[in-house]
């Protein structure tokens, strides 16, 4: 025995994590020892009643302490114009931007077969349903530019094309800001000529 | 405002962490929005139950769930070797060698100015008064090899010539197994020179 149980047992709960290996979990469990027990308390209430306060939107599925969300039952939000995202993570750095004015649909990951995410374990069917009973003028596909990201784009454009009224949209691709052209990469580069603008 | 108040709040308490910043934290709090209750409520238990069953050994400062842990208190241990280590997974990674027979101490930290840790932050004062009362006949520095370490370890064995039958150890150093000496840094080889060993 390496540890005393109740201490493994922490480590193991934190190596559960996604990117927290053993090593990490030991000094983090460590780090926690030294702190005094009130700061402990107040970590294991804030975990215990997480999901107890915090509801999911049964129509964007993001995460509220209130059901509908505070952008769903928000009277200014556009509710024609939804923007479709991954992780809660992405609808939260749109809405810092301070930029977009529509409504948000949260798929909860992307089609990916090598970790076993197929179309019918993320919240594809119930974005249809909201597609066929509202009047949606636009989505916008806000996926990452990336293998899973691209494979779902297009997985879900395919099916929103059986609306022909829906202009579907997605992110533009180009250089980011403070980038340097001699470290950019070709596809980066490719695009950004691609979708050139006139000034 | 980014996120609900008890989302942002569990975000807060994962960023207190040592090396996880922000955006880990959130990463960590919306995995657990997508675990169960019973999950939760199991690491929030193992939390809030950490430090009121581990208890800090009053001899060489381990956390044990007695008091003397079970190395100071296991009679087959030799009293007379104290290891010197800074942190406690220090001594669980020298304790799976299972080469070490003598017991420790955990002065919990080195001597850091930078980190605002002086000799009167870490167990040096309860370390002399184990040297003082007991009949220790030798002590072995093993505290890494950087600054902070070396200067614990010169600090330490200052103090510890007043008693003149105590032998002073530390650590060999040396390449370590499997090192390749084209990729050994310069201060590795000229330890390893200096203390080569007759064949």
């Amino acid at each position: 025995m390496k540890y005393p149980l109740i201490i493994q047992n922490l480590i193991d709960q934190f190596s559960k994590l996604p990117s927290i290996g053993p090593k990490s979990a030991e000094r983090l469990v460590f780090h926690l020892l030294y702190q005094p027990q009130n700061e402990l308390h107040e970590f294991s209430q804030a975990i215990d009643h997480l999901k107890i306060n915090v509801r999911q939107c049964q129509i964007c599925f993001n995460f509220s302490e209130s059901d509908p969300c505070y952008i769903c039952s928000n009277p200014k939000r556009n509710k024609t114009i939804i923007c479709v995202v991954a992780k809660p993570q992405d609808m939260a750095i749109i809405e810092k931007t301070g930029s977009f004015e529509g409504v948000y649909h949260i798929l909860g990951g992307n089609i990916n077969p090598l970790e076993n995410i197929s179309p019918q374990n993320i919240k594809i069917k119930e974005l249809l349903i909201r597609i066929k009973n509202n009047g949606v003028k636009e989505i916008i596909l806000a996926l990452n530019p990336d293998m899973s990201g691209e494979t779902t784009s297009l997985y879900l454009s395919k099916l929103i094309k059986q609306f022909p009224d829906i202009k579907i949209t997605r992110l533009a691709r180009g250089l980011p800001m403070g980038a340097d052209l001699e470290y950019a990469d070709e596809i980066t580069l490719e695009n950004a000529l691609k979708d050139r603008k006139e000034l």
